[in-house]
């Protein structure tokens, strides 16, 4: 089952050094998750052959434009396609304003629906529950209201142990090991004992996006053995002022906040219009916590199960 | 002095093909007008080295997303860039709308002034008077409220036939030439002859953008002799029905537009995504004006000043 995170943007502000504003195609088989929607999202997505049909969800972390100006664009181009199928849209309150005004404007009536669910961001919040995954909401403190999303995978079902399981055991036999039952028979004998078949359950995998904030370690107990954290780092540590003022992180935060957490990997991005060349931020970030790789625009970064 | 527009895109409803939706830059010397700005102009004015501090005027035709949903992100890049200086915008009433509810939700105060003009587009207006050129409204006819807009140079000043002007001759005394007076003496004798001493001015020159509408030959009068005009020829002929339902034109039809207009060179745009290969569209507008170009992303169409 794949989970991996497309990086469609990693800059931060203004697109620059052919860097785009933050937007994340994330795979988590079947679903293909949309995090932010920077301004020419629905052309990376072009490029990197990301069909529109495949997303059904869009999460939007802030109204800062660097994060959110290319969805109506993008919504508009899914109705051009001809979407009927809903459309899921997380994000903070006053974005629905902004797409019902912009469609009135242009007097265009979806072929589909929204559904729209206002965030609140002052609290952790689980916003959706699948059948294999949850998606809760990260309280992060920017300038103004802003979410992260934390996207974990399910309890997984027991393996059964195929050398060991009979040819007399039914289907329904099965369904129980997997989900960690004895297996009995109709007069309360043990047939199969559970942990003589199965193998505990692979692990369940976690992506968490922290995009944009101070440094905000009351965060790290949601966040605890996170698999993937993307954090993004606008600056280096010397700009720590500006970064505070701002309500940013440096690299060397993002990375300290990844320790914290005993994250498995961290990305670091949203990276400041200043710096043309970003190595500096990925050694600064890696003295610290050395799992750390840069947000590249067209890489996949994946979690293997295991 | 330089006249000449670059295309940043040219095509209609989403971006495809590595063609982006409508904007384009006109070079008027000293000025940059933007006309229309779909998503990721910014990103083509930064690829082809435009400063964005070059542009004081931004003119917006209608409120379908392909041609104005890049504006709010280049005016916070703009912000970002330390602009100070006053921007002046025009475009359909409403825009101004969702400008201020994007920036009220983002808590942006602008570090400068936006002068917005609301257009009318019923009918035609002088909405820009500078001191070398004007920008009239051309009413279109398209789903939504749409204007197009013609630029055009003022009368020019005579030019002084530099062998025949006499050493003596004073700077008022040129000046009254160049204006086309003859220059006398105190006494009210003739020392100059105009028509001895000067040549008729250069041609003003003008250039109409013509986007989205059905064919409306009744702006032929107001376009009548225009150096180059841009018209949208969203579809081939053979689609004419469809060209009729979403108020569009066709290629022939622009080109014959051209011809009534007397027009000396023409640009075809707005290209439907139907067409990966839009050489068809040259073809069949050729057939009607040959001096017809294709706009294409990056590239200048120059009007030569004569």
């Amino acid at each position: 089952m794949q989970f991996e995170v497309k990086i469609l943007g990693a800059n931060s502000a203004n697109p620059v050094y052919n860097r785009f504003q933050t937007a994340q195609l994330l795979h988590i088989e079947p679903y293909y998750f949309l995090i932010d929607c920077g301004e020419a999202t629905q052309h990376q997505l072009l490029k990197y052959k990301c069909k529109l049909t495949k997303i059904d969800h869009i999460f939007i972390s802030h109204l800062h434009g660097d994060h959110y100006l290319g969805l109506v664009g993008l919504l508009s181009t899914m109705h051009l396609q001809g979407r009927t199928k809903d459309l899921h849209l997380f994000g903070p309150i006053g974005l629905d304003e902004i797409i019902v005004l912009q469609m009135k404007l242009s007097e265009t009536i979806l072929n589909y629906t929204i559904h729209f669910k206002g965030l609140d961001a002052t609290k952790i919040e689980t916003i959706l529950d699948l059948d294999k995954l949850t998606v809760e909401t990260i309280p992060l403190q920017h300038r103004i209201p802003c979410c992260g999303f934390l996207f974990r995978e399910k309890l997984k079902k027991r393996r059964i142990i195929k050398d060991k399981f009979p040819p007399k055991g039914s289907l329904a036999h099965m369904a129980m090991l997997k989900q960690g039952q004895d297996v009995l028979d109709e007069s309360g004998t043990l047939l199969y004992k559970n942990s003589e078949y199965t193998l505990p359950p692979k692990k369940s995998r976690s992506y968490a996006f922290c995009s944009d904030t101070i440094l905000k370690t009351d965060n790290s107990t949601q966040l605890q053995h996170v698999d993937l954290l993307y954090h993004e780092a606008t600056f280096l540590h010397d700009m720590l002022e500006r970064a505070k003022q701002t309500f940013h992180t440096t690299a060397l935060q993002a990375a300290q906040f990844a320790s914290i957490c005993q994250a498995k990997n961290l990305i670091i991005g949203h990276f400041s219009s200043r710096y043309r060349d970003i190595t500096p931020l990925l050694i600064e970030a890696r003295s610290e916590f050395i799992n750390t790789q840069l947000a590249i625009e067209g890489n996949d970064y994946e979690i293997v199960e295991e």
